[in-house]
């Protein structure tokens, strides 16, 4: 054990089957279920060093000094990776995002999964796919799917032993994009983290929960054969699944402005027109459309028409989360 | 029994807690009990004859001869009211709306609550409220609503016998108006009637159906009691819920437009800024906004300046579908 810094990359993911709610918010055991693309070209790095003389935590995030509720949850986390190693150290956190923070791409997904990888690796620990994912997992619910690469599963599982994320088809398998319409870059009200604990007050939560196993089914089916026809209709019908939740908890969560509905409803008629196409939505308002890559610059086109949207991202398939030298 | 022609009024109105469903469709038997308030100002007029010698029944629209689906559906519910007569002539029927037909005001519940009244009386029967409602109910669900005035309840029931709609207090009780903010005059590709027969389709209806009781009951309150916040929280929230059910129905029923987001975020923000204010949605993009009579100009002026809406209309409570000398 020295201070070696050891530096982590990891892609944030975007849901085709959406987590939303716990079974277990502190061990961040989800409701139910659920499958995601990981998004290339977008990463988070994260440099991890245990120094033997600091008194606490810290972290730089993009090259600020941050203190506050984002070190608190890095210290949090790091305790579990101190638990794991059965030492007391600090450790020195940096922290660089290449996508803006707030723009609809899961931020906390790839920062947990970069910072598990690197301070479990920077701690000696030698951590397998599978408990890479559940240590990410802990840190927020859907980095546990950005440790694999490609189209990954989270798995349900009985408790915190098996519930990870895997992959079901490597990036190769399917040349996707994602073309993310940036409408708002204003950060969300409410994050995932505090939403997740809402979703139980949403009468209609229970049905949807009951509902997942057939909506894992048709979409890994749809990915393992390629049939975006398929794959278009049950992420888009997840996506409005998920969002019905919310808009009926309690506090009401309502994540879609106008021009959220605006991309959603030309989203659809691209679709009738026969582009393949379908939208998905996060817990905000900006709008992910998936395409097939050869597809993407036609699809940018169109999104940039769309009254409201102020810019188009796009990302590939992307990789498991990685070393970098 | 002669040709006398007896002409009959009613309102439309607006559900509070919504009708979304049937368990029989063919009797219009609904999934669950709703609440609405019957719209002031805005009328349809309806005259019925039954001709001894005329081969079929005959409808006039506005003016406008009229025949294909319309008067099939017509006829189809004057088979009804042949049945109860015992008779088998067929009849003249001029109708007349003073409001715009797809300005998301339900023309069929005013339609079939002066139909039922009409038609009935002009063939010498003497129904008494609950009879008028029921009939009308088979007409149109939500116009069996249509037949009392002010604020009304249409009861579940347990079968054809006892699901009609009662007053739970008249139009003096409580000066409210509606708002209605006109954001498409286009018509709604679904209509309520087949819209209703894809409700079960929805994972999420059984749970919406499961949880009325709880929403007539606080609407119910609310309205007793005059408590307008309490009417407002419950009203948006079964405005979600149906809209959530809609919307991940196969196919997809979506009538939200973005303008019909742009009038709900105004609306919220004007109630957290101390008006009161609340939205509803029937099925299409048009928001009635509720709130009391004395702020109606107040309510007219900001939702003027949202952008994407038309027009406002206004209607405050109204009375029980009557006869006309």
């Amino acid at each position: 054990m020295n201070a070696r810094s050891i530096t982590a990359q990891a892609s944030p993911n975007i849901a085709l089957i959406k987590y939303w709610g716990n079974r277990d918010d502190s061990l961040r055991l989800p409701a139910n279920g659920s499958i995601a693309m990981s998004l290339d070209g977008l990463q988070t790095r994260t440099s991890v060093a245990w120094e033997a003389g600091q008194a606490a935590d810290s972290l730089t995030l993009n090259g600020i000094p941050t203190a506050g509720a984002a070190l608190a949850r890095v210290t949090n986390f790091l305790d579990l990776v101190r638990a794991l190693a059965g030492f007391e150290l600090h450790a020195k956190v940096a922290s660089e995002n290449n996508f803006p923070i707030g723009a609809g791409i899961a931020s906390s997904a790839s920062a947990f999964a970069a910072l598990a990888l690197a301070s479990s690796r920077a701690a000696g620990l030698d951590l397998d796919e599978a408990g890479l994912s559940r240590l990410a997992r802990r840190g927020s619910g859907s980095a546990c799917r950005s440790i694999p690469g490609g189209f990954t599963e989270w798995l349900l599982g009985t408790g915190d032993a098996d519930s990870y994320a895997v992959a079901i088809a490597p990036p190769a398998h399917w040349d996707l994009a994602d073309c993310v319409a940036i409408v708002s870059t204003v950060h969300k009200p409410t994050g995932s983290t505090v939403g997740n604990t809402l979703a139980g007050t949403s009468p209609l939560q229970p049905a949807r929960v009951a509902d997942t196993s057939r909506r894992l089914d048709l979409c890994r089916r749809a990915i393992l054969e390629r049939d975006f026809a398929a794959l278009a209709a049950i992420v888009e019908f997840d996506s409005d699944l998920m969002h019905a939740v919310m808009m009926t908890s309690t506090p009401q969560l309502f994540y879609w402005q106008p021009p959220t509905l605006a991309v959603m409803a030309a989203v659809r008629e691209a679709r009738a027109q026969g582009l393949p196409v379908c939208y998905t939505v996060d817990a905000g308002p900006n709008v992910h459309v998936l395409t097939e890559a050869s597809r993407a610059g036609q699809v940018i086109e169109f999104l940039r028409a769309v009254p409201g949207v102020r810019d188009v991202l796009r990302a590939g398939v992307g990789g498991p989360a990685r070393l970098l030298p």
